[in-house]
């Protein structure tokens, strides 16, 4: 390894294991984001902050006040900069670093910072437990990786700034907040803020299991997906004495599940639908008052996903009806599908392979999944620019979600060093531009 | 037997049998109220028919136009008066004989005519089998005993013509069609024709199945009941090729009947649902677009039976719409609570033990089922008068509405002359008036 | 108010003050038991604890060991003597007394001890909070006045021992946990400690919401009930990658709630069913692996309850395997149905009246709930002796598991002189014997 | 025209409009069947009929013996030879001609005779009606175009017999029963007749509704499937009376409708689910003791219908479990998934050309449907043959199965010079063989 290699390498493996420390899930990203922005502004980057970059209107599925102040203040106890931090409250948590470098395109890179709901494994041999940066959060952990994400846009932040010979144009980098749940990246677009962006590039770790150094440069077969909670209020009465009364919210959710379980098939392509989470009633001798819903619809295509939420819809409010029980439907998450850029992914497998990739495909990789990127994807493209989606090839200690995620952390520079490269060749005018 | 006696179980058996023949079910009873008709005017009766004793817009469950045609012209073909016949055309078939004997009170019995569908057992040992006086009509049987009602009521107005000393007053016989699914007496109620009476009696043979000769005097705990046709009409489509064009009429039935048989039990007192039948769908590989549910609602009140059928409407509505199927809510019968008066029920079974039954029992008897009688039973009372509604019990070869259904025809004069024996007390003020 | 009365009355408010401070839930009534322990022993009472009094084969509901030990160690904190509260280790929280005093019948009573999971109010003007012996434990209040019924079990206690000359015989006071969720009678009941009893009595205050001080004599129409738990376990998969995999616990729950509620009507009486808490499921993307169901079934006999809990068990077994999920069945609580014995009836009507009742009513009042203290009733008169509940009407500040539920502490010594003068009179023979 | 065209033509409009006169349903192709039977001998074919071509045990959906019998005594009122039809009796309807024309290869054809169960328009501008050969059988139509099949086998029959030396080798014209409902087709299948065939071939008029005269020449993704009918038996009971003494056939078919349509999507491919038909019940106020489902699953490949029909199977009989009612399954009907061979589209498609079509596809055309001549193919293939099923483009009249479907009868002979001239290549080696 060569010394910058080594130091690149340090740096990222120091700085994944502080965002691991500090797992912090949908939009309470106080301290990592406040990190983030501090060091961005270190390195030279003009930083824009939470609503600047955020369309509040479009956020989806943010925790209540009570969760947002309790992570604030969790975050400045735990050292984050109130200056910065006091820009983000109430869960406004993305942060942006604009570098100009005269003339030329515009490129986006985004990265997403949030942790997931799981408890970390406290098994002995879990390595984030072993060398002492496990979550420091009771039920939240960096078990997606998005860690490795931050660092990565660290380390492309400061070899983009080190380097200004080595690309032109203007770069935008983007730490979204709340991609689990595919909640925080629509606010971002409906922004306006990546309007201008020519190329807009994101890339996830991991994903395939087969353990090897692959670069996968065309993500493709984002599912639509959208997220619903429902929200269902009978009405209570003592289940002995006066049962004619009662309005069972919990019958009028379970004839909900069962139904939406049973939305057709579409013939234009797969789709799914997923009963998450249930939950109802107080007393067992009480017909119960309230029960909820947490679902999620998929399609293959945009117009199937949609089909399939507006078929859950109209079914919660008939059963609802026929409950004589209230249904609330409130959305919780949303994303499109989307297809990257076979002309981009061309170019980032050869960049892969210079910086290192054993191997690069540009055949199209389907997620079979859903990614709010997808929402950045389809902006950028509408106004004429290109996008693109890759995985970051590695090995896993087990499966994504698990408690016992974790990377392979020598791989760490793979990623960073192939965006930078990226960048220059795009900021060359190698592919077509807008 | 006394001669007279002797010469009344005669007439009574041979009639039970010439209607036992004939029989004919709900609204298309042409050839028995015809040939009733004859009778009661050549007895000396006042006769009224079809819609001078009923309110068109009160009948339910009536056949479509073309069975009431078929029924009408095979009556015909049978022999019924084409000019009696011709005035209860389209289902108009009751009949009324007024009798008038000076002053006194009013006093109206009903007798009920439609059989039943069933197919008549064809067992050689099943006597109406064997004695050839089995129903003409395929899949129709007297397996109620109507038949032995008509001929009881028919012995009555020979008896009350015949010895007016016995009594005094006004007398009105009410041969009622479509008792079975409780669909004829409420427009007979809603008449008005009734609302004159002060005493208003009704009987039924068997019911309490342990072939004794026992009189029940004092019938009370009638169900309310509703009946309740649901008509689902979705959109067909290919199930293989368009799945997400069809709404299934099946599945929402389906999803109904589930529903509707889950409404809550009340704490006012028994209540009953039944879905009795469905239908649904033509190919296999077809998303149906009809479907058909018959429903019955119960209750031990009015009360409970009104709310166990305004839930099973709501419930059809809701579950309607989250399938975007139409649905159609056609009510086909209907019967309302009702008890038997206390005062009444002591004479008659003191009566009934004058007539030579073995047991009169005073006690009230619950039905446990219902019987529209009660629509004429609640018109009267509302307007002072008061009711009574008898069983005439008898032994049964089986159970009523089975294909070998058959009654004992040497206990037909015992109702006829109970019934003439209660004319002359009640005429004679034994009860307390209106 | 007399000097004795008043004694008495101060007595019983403070002991009822203290016990409402340390309500505490079912099978964890440590602090509650031990005090009542300790009370009995130095009032002469030989006294019985846990295992002794309680068959652990049929305990019903029982909290897990962790939340056991929590409560137990709580206890002790608070002053729990702990000689006797070790005995009780592990939830054999059951206390009773036994008092001999020569020849005669033997006499039971039972109070309730345990508290609900309710969140006691605070609200300034509700009056424990206002007199500062609200509840110390978060989510557990005295909400059903069970405080009130073991101030009233002292209160009877101290009165048999200090005045021996108005009974004889033997008196038995039973002090019951886990009548909520009537999981605890049972247990005694099997251990055989009542077989001996000629006259079984407990009563329970306010329930009649009129707030006169009127004396109901004779409970009776306790429906029998069963409490289950259904405990369903799937298996999970990635929603969106591999949804064939899955067994959904959510469905198969949904699809058991739907089909319980539909259990047939009963013609043999009144039945209930409900669906009174439901959960499950972790993330909105993956097909849920665990599910909940809490439920009852009542039925206005044993017979009828046991129709309804084994319909239900076999609609889940069933439904199980149609989603291919295992089902686990855990019943929970149980009471069977029950009527007070006439005779006691009137002779306890007699002694409230004579304790300062301003009503006594002898007539039947149906309880139109359940209570297990119905098992000590059938126990008792299984073996030849007589049972009673009565209900000790008060005034009540809101209904009955309200967080602002209180009692009229004035009344209090109304319902222990009614038990003292009814022991005098039963010891006299005023009852006919087994 | 050519005048052998012209003969063509007119011999194959006659042909198609007797069969579409004797129209017969699945497994009744009495008339129809000995019709060619009697043509292949008279045309010098070696004749198989019923039982010789078909294995009994794979015949899936068969009538009653009733209907059976009706259909065999009308074939023969209608003219059927009765040597001929009494081979076929109880439904073995199939027939095969073999023409042996020295060495070379085995090649196969394959078509369905059965009709529809649609009622033909009785529009007096429905050309059948007009033209006065639509069919004589209530309820019963060529609505799929099968009588053009069977018009174009015989015209194959002719041409490949008056022209020996177009071709050599072996030729098995197979007239199949009941394609409906996919019934036919496996028990030739068993059966052994086709194994030493090398070229299996069949194809189906109009499908595409363009309109055009093209030739598909590669129909491939049939949708694999398989036809269940579900029979449910309860017990009956009087709802009013004993509702606990019942056991619903109806809603155990309800809840299995809900619960089958709610069968998870699968990853590998596209499924689906149709509850084509249900029915039950009988009175209203009876519990229903019986009820019926006729439902399909399909799936992309047999191993994704594989999943649907056995996840299908273990809810109807754990539902069934769940409401006590018994539940039978049977299998009506069954068809693989399957693909044509491209090489064999090639050499067809080209045929086509030759034929008179106007365009020809060789491009895979997904069938979205299902045919279990899959079954033949498959079979074929398993044993080293190759196999092809195409598409004969022609006008409709409106589509398929709807009463007033029609074809354009100039077109006929395009098929069949297609097959004749597609016998000759591959008789002659043209495509790579076993």
């Amino acid at each position: 390894m060569k010394p910058e290699a080594a130091a690149l390498s340090a740096f990222m493996t120091a700085e994944r294991r502080e965002f691991h420390r500090h797992a912090e899930s949908a939009f309470t990203e106080f301290w990592t984001a406040s990190r983030i922005a501090g060091f961005l502004a270190r390195e030279g980057y003009e930083v824009r902050i939470g609503r600047e970059i955020m369309n509040p209107e479009y956020r989806m599925g943010v925790p209540d006040e009570e969760v947002l102040e309790s992570c604030y203040r969790r975050a400045l106890d735990e050292g984050a900069d109130p200056a910065i931090a006091e820009r983000m409250r109430g869960g406004f948590t993305a942060v942006a670093g604009i570098l100009r470098n005269g003339p030329g395109p515009v490129l986006g890179f985004r990265f997403d910072m949030d942790a997931v709901d799981v408890q970390e494994s406290g098994d002995a041999d879990h390595l984030p437990r072993k060398l002492g940066f496990a979550s420091l959060h009771e039920g939240v952990m960096h078990a997606c990786g998005h860690d490795a994400h931050v660092a990565t846009g660290l380390a492309l932040a400061r070899l983009l700034a080190s380097d200004r010979d080595a690309w032109r144009g203007t770069v935008k980098l983007v730490f979204q907040p709340a991609e689990e749940g595919v909640r925080g990246a629509r606010s971002i677009a409906e922004s306006g803020f990546l309007d201008d962006v020519d190329y807009m590039i994101a890339g996830h770790v991991g994903i395939v299991p087969d353990g090897t150094r692959t670069f996968y440069g065309r993500v493709s077969g984002f599912l639509s997906t959208t997220k619903l909670d429902l929200h269902f209020t009978g009405r209570a009465a003592h289940a002995g004495v006066n049962p004619e009364l009662g309005r069972s919210a919990i019958l009028a959710a379970a004839a909900t599940a069962l139904q939406i379980q049973g939305i057709p098939r579409h013939s234009g392509g797969a789709s799914r639908i997923n009963i998450g989470r249930i939950s109802g009633g107080t007393g067992r001798n009480v017909i119960p008052e309230h029960a909820f819903l947490a679902l999620e619809t998929r399609g293959q295509t945009s117009e199937i996903n949609e089909f399939m939420a507006s078929e859950a819809t109209r079914i919660a409010e008939g059963v609802g009806q026929a409950y004589g029980v209230r249904v609330r439907i409130e959305k919780m998450g949303e994303a499109s599908d989307a297809r990257s850029d076979p002309e981009l992914a061309r170019i980032a497998a050869a960049c892969a392979l210079e910086a290192g990739y054993e191997r690069a495909v540009e055949e199209p990789l389907p997620l079979g999944g859903s990614e709010d990127f997808s929402f950045l994807m389809n902006r950028v493209e509408a106004r004429g620019g290109k996008a693109l989606f890759v995985v970051l090839g590695t090995e896993l200690a087990d499966a994504h979600h698990s408690p016992r995620f974790d990377i392979r952390e020598e791989d760490l520079p793979l990623g960073a060093l192939t965006f930078a490269l990226l960048a220059g060749r795009l900021s060359a005018g190698e592919a077509s531009g807008r």
